[in-house]
């Protein structure tokens, strides 16, 4: 989205008027999104100075925060965290009773619930929302924001939610659930591109380039839906069968593991934390079992893992 | 492959005849696959009982290792560890010299280095291999395994060596480039199940199934690609620019991982790793670069993380 688009939209006055508090990368983004859809459109930062490339595009700028959301028909806040979440609304609640606030600062689901919890004392109307994706891609296609909390506000506002692109995606009631699974997705993503580095790290020690290597990192991508499908059956059902594969077997297999990056002087954490859960599921007795059992390692409030201990 | 598959074979005395050292589960599914590929095959195995099923199935049992291999246009190794294949190869290197050695056991590119250096010492000619997928698939479509060494073995044995499904792959003259790659791949393949088992452990913390999460899950591992795509062009340039996401940004995220998953009295070891990870990149004043940058921090022998103090 460039700014030259941005000055091309026109604000249809029929549309659902929007207050966008926080206008960071992301805030402004946001803000972008709704002038672009033609959607009347408040701003609010604490730093005033970014509201202006948003005014050139038609944006409203309020004095205050207050006055902010007195303006919109739903106020989005996309602001740094959780504390200048709380720190913005506390003083608001008289003024937001009855009103539609969705929240777009990413959280804990511990944090939402508690946010969710202000609210519904108040009489605030509260929708919680992960937005998934990089600031380039808020308005296309290919945006992806989950939402959890209020239904009624998820259906009312939903039309203008579609303005942040792609898919509005409603989790449920519980409005800890957007960012449980944003969390989620986020625990696989960075697990994903550590252990590719990792196995970087060690290719190129032996002078193989990383782009030489991403073809079989690929495979290994193409392949884990299959084997997810495996493990998520295990964990729903409490049995981790192994019917292909061993603990004990793939404790082989990572102790190659580390011990090959150990050679090359590669940090061998990452493996050696995976070997750790292998272990102790093993010293538990569950040796034969498949590593799904791993499950039960994670949970087990006892398990010694490398990272527990300096966590 | 199920047995009568293997009972309808019939041996095609004008193809390449293999011998198979060692009928585990692995080295009984090869031995399988070059009967059913009509391939004339003798086995031996240390406990001898394990190659009766093959025995009906048309094979030649040999009365000990030296005269197994006597038999075999090429000899085939698949065995528990590398020092049960240089226990076995050590007696043997005289009735050896000349002869082709493809080896399929599991090993560090160290192991397959030293073996190499011992058959080039005796004269053996030596391909180094590393099987990338479970039992089942030997002999079908989806086997895929991987080779390294000796490029003439390969290319006088290919049609051979296909005999085991799949796509035969050959990777270059420096024997341990198939361990290499598979143990890169392993690496990743074992973060994506851990770090899939760590968010289920979450997620059904919280009464969210493994199933229900399992498409939130695939969504990142369709989104992966690209991501690794960026990664390795940063790690082959040395350069990690950052212009999507910051480590100070990932920092925040992996930070409300851990929260989420200790709140849950889930093992927080895994994001705490790769946390730990992204804090060591800021501390070293690459904050404002991409996750990329990561991978200075595994090559940095100093890095302090905490898989590598219990490694
Ligand atoms: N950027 C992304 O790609 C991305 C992706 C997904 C989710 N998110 C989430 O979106 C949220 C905003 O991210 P961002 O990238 O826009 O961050 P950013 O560029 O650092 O902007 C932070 C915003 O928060 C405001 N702020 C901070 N503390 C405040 C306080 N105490 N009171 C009022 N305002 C305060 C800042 O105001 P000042 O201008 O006055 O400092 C600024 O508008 C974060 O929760 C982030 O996790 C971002
Ligand atoms: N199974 C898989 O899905 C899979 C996948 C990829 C790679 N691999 C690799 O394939 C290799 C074999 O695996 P597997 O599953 O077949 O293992 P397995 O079922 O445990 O069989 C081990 C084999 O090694 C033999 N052996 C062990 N120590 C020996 C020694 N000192 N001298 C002679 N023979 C010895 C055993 O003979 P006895 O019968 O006398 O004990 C048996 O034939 C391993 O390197 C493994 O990593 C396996």
């Amino acid at each position: 989205m460039s700014d030259s688009s941005v000055l091309t939209m026109t604000i249809d006055s029929t549309k659902t008027s929007v207050t966008v508090v926080g206008l960071g990368a992301m805030g402004a983004a946001l803000a972008s999104a709704f002038l672009e859809a033609g959607h009347p459109t408040t701003v609010w930062n604490r730093t005033p100075a970014r509201a202006e490339p948003l005014m050139a595009a038609g944006a409203l700028r309020a004095g205050s925060v207050a006055a902010a959301v007195e303006d919109g028909g739903v106020t989005m806040l996309c602001v740094r965290d959780h504390a200048a979440v709380r720190e913005l609304l506390d003083p608001l609640a008289d003024r937001l009773a009855g009103k539609a606030v969705v929240n777009l600062t990413s959280s804990t689901p511990e944090d939402a619930r508690s946010t969710a919890e202000w609210a519904a004392r108040h009489g605030v109307r509260y929708l919680d929302g992960a937005i998934m994706v990089p600031v380039p891609l808020i308005g296309g296609p290919d945006a992806q924001v989950l939402y959890s909390g209020s239904a009624e506000v998820f259906e009312e506002h939903r039309g203008t939610l579609l303005a942040l692109g792609g898919e509005a995606e409603f989790l449920g009631a519980e409005p800890g659930l957007a960012s449980l699974y944003d969390l989620g997705m986020l625990d696989v993503f960075f697990a994903g591109m550590a252990s590719f580095l990792h196995a970087a790290a060690v290719m190129t020690a032996d002078g193989v380039t990383a782009r030489t290597f991403l073809p079989y990192a690929n495979r290994v991508m193409a392949i884990l839906p299959a084997t997810l499908e495996g493990l998520a059956r295990d964990v729903d059902q409490g049995r981790y069968p192994g019917d292909e594969d061993t603990l004990d077997m793939n404790d082989a297999a990572l102790e190659h593991i580390v011990v090959t990056s150990r050679a090359r002087g590669v940090d061998p954490g990452l493996p050696a934390l995976v070997r750790a859960l292998t272990r102790g599921a093993i010293a538990d007795g569950r040796g034969g079992e498949g590593f799904s059992a791993v499950v039960e390692q994670l949970r087990s409030p006892g398990a010694a893992t490398p990272g527990r201990s300096s966590a």
